[in-house]
């Protein structure tokens, strides 16, 4: 059997300005997990013909044809339908489907509307996968090229019965080979430094696939590679993978493609029973958010201070009127004095300060918008960082709050600069 | 000409697990306002065959079809060959879009390398849509049964050609009517008790459609009509909306689809000239960072404080250790005196205060994980409420958030509970 799928999303809310189908991205990583890729993706509403012409097409072109939604039980659920009438099959009513929703019903004590019944019909020769999250069942079928999937559309009800019903079915039919990924999640660097950085390794590689993916301050570099055995693919990823990572250094602050930079910081700052606390200004409160993100956060966070005023760095954190009146609130030394004071007032082993020009306004000729001091007080002394990020207040304080837990990261690992 | 549209995305990393094509939603939205449905969206990789069967197959469908990416100047930019293929025209070199490149080049003072020059290349009989914002110019041409139009992929080239250049050229050849649009925007009710409440309403009009959109505590009713003119239009949202606005009351924070409810307490502080503090325990600094979330918001916050522990609690704000010891830190009491505390250390005219169970762990038998008191002290007194909003750290905070900000928006309207 061939290598290559489509994915048909139904539902005719999936062509509003407001949705996108989100289903295709976790059949997609599934399916490229069995080496297969996916070659086409298609979003068709509620139309019977449409829809019809568009499986028929698909199942043309591709070994692997997968439909999400459409399932439900009223007039405008067409999937099973079209699928049907692209096979030239009929739908036929499984008695084993028919009790099972009958049974499913009288649990939740409700009455089963007739249309319901409408759930029970399957395409000849096909078989049913279980929902165990709503009463659309799945269907599964081979056809004269490959294989045609039906999957209902809520992603709650998709995803398990695509790994558990779906996928195992998929992997026997299909030429044994092993894919692996590597994740490097990176801070402290631009997306383009990055790229001229590396792309000299990876470029010459086609296997290990790279992406890189970038969020403010937040970088993911993915390697993928396929190999008919896991050995081989490990070879492929540190063929590559090493050298990235020799270059990238110390900016790369996980390999655990789930694990962000505050579960980073949570985890150093637990290690060495260490504790945190935050003395913000532009970034309003955002770096206690991030840093109380986890649960048991309490462990390692002390106190956060929002200073958005001088009074208040005076008031809040002790810094002297003196020091703001000479340097002005957005400085290298209130920016020391803020994460000190936030230390001595909180008790926490460590404080991190942050005061800025978001922007779009403020600023000064030598300190524009998007200037932002980054302090961090320890027992080690009081670090203190300028950036210069340019204009966009969301992306300054996005930034901001990434580089104060990376200052923090590094220090805890104790790496220089 | 037909009504009907199809947009195909192309790129075949658009086929990946990480990536989504979020251009069709600024495509459709345009279309909807010309009255145009989109009838399915496709995403197709950078493979030239599959491509142009895609083209030739939403050509046969639909009247309108609109492509958006694959003109670059690369080999694997096949948009260009794949759309004179589908249409059995050939590609002719424009020398007036040829000049455009060099000069291009020479403005940011780099040489062209030569296989930009499949840039300048244009299906014949196509009119060229210029590009202010890059290299690719985009085509629109009439096709027998309709409309075919080229457009760049990055999102900051592709909007500005679909409103300036494509919109305009679609207008006239399409039948004259006119689409409004109202919205509501809601919080402090569920998003089935909110369908509950006014699907009584909207399901008997299919014109204006209703849409019902939620994030966490933040709710969306769309209403869009289509009427020959724009009297007929307002007549249809005035018909539907006013029954919708009456039941949903003081629930709904803003008719301005684009105004968040921290915009309107904002709004509502500046215009009061009143000022704002936070106490936050359960929700980390995200009230205060989403008070900050606009420029200028120094006029109305003036401090923040992040109150993790019992400590702090007492130290930062002045909540009285027997209190606590007495209710728990998780009580009405303590969410009154942070509240209090937060307003007199500040000298704020409202102080905000959030206790709460955000999860996973923690909780009691009279308040599980999830609960949260949301506290707001002012010149009126002191008031709490109590919530209850199950588990999910993400959720529980997020929640608690919106609802505090409603609290301050009620209080400065003097709403009643």
């Amino acid at each position: 059997m061939g290598k290559t799928a489509e994915i048909i999303a139904i539902g005719s809310e999936l062509l509003t300005p407001q949705r996108l189908d989100t289903n295709s991205l976790t059949i997609t990583e599934q399916l490229n997990l069995l080496g297969v890729d996916v070659v086409g993706k298609h979003i068709i509403g509620d139309d019977r013909n449409l829809l019809t012409d568009a499986i028929r097409a698909a199942m043309n072109r591709s070994a692997i044809v997968i439909l999400s939604g459409g399932l439900g039980p009223t007039e405008d659920d067409v999937t099973r339908d079209a699928a049907a009438a692209a096979l030239g099959r009929k739908l036929v009513l499984s008695l084993e489907q028919e009790s099972v929703l009958i049974n499913r019903f009288r649990q939740i004590n409700r009455p089963m509307a007739a249309n319901n019944l409408r759930q029970a019909y399957v395409i000849e020769g096909a078989e049913v996968m279980p929902n165990p999250n709503g009463t659309a069942p799945g269907q599964f079928l081979f056809t004269d090229r490959g294989v045609l999937a039906l999957l209902p559309g809520p992603p709650r009800e998709l995803r398990p019965m695509l790994i558990d019903e779906l996928i195992p079915r998929l992997r026997p039919v299909l030429p044994v080979q092993v894919i692996k990924v590597r994740t490097f999640r990176i801070t402290g660097i631009g997306e383009s430094d990055l790229d001229t950085l590396i792309a000299p390794v990876y470029t010459k590689y086609q296997n290990p696939a790279t992406t890189v993916l970038s969020a403010p301050g937040d970088l993911f570099v993915h390697l993928r590679a396929v190999a008919p055995t896991e050995k081989e693919a490990d070879e492929l990823l540190r063929e590559v993978g090493n050298p990235i990572a020799e270059l990238v250094g110390a900016k790369i602050y996980s390999e655990d493609p789930e694990e962000s930079l505050d579960a980073v910081v949570a985890r150093l700052l637990r290690k060495s029973h260490a504790t945190v606390a935050t003395a913000e200004s532009a970034s309003g409160g955002l770096v206690a958010a991030r840093l109380t993100d986890l649960g048991g956060s309490s462990s390692y966070f002390v106190a956060g201070y929002v200073t958005y005023t001088d009074q208040q760095k005076i008031e809040m954190l002790g810094v002297s009127p003196s020091l703001i009146q000479k340097n002005t609130a957005v400085s290298q030394p209130v920016a020391a004095a803020m994460a000190e004071g936030a230390r001595k007032k909180s008790g926490a082993t460590y404080a991190i300060s942050v005061t800025g020009y978001a922007g779009p306004s403020g600023g000064t000729e030598y300190d524009p918008v998007g200037t932002v001091f980054i302090g961090l007080a320890g027992p080690e002394g009081t670090r203190v960082v300028r950036y210069r990020y340019g204009v966009g207040r969301d992306r300054v304080r996005a930034l901001a709050v990434q580089h104060s837990l990376d200052l923090l990261r590094r220090t805890l690992l104790r790496i220089e600069n």
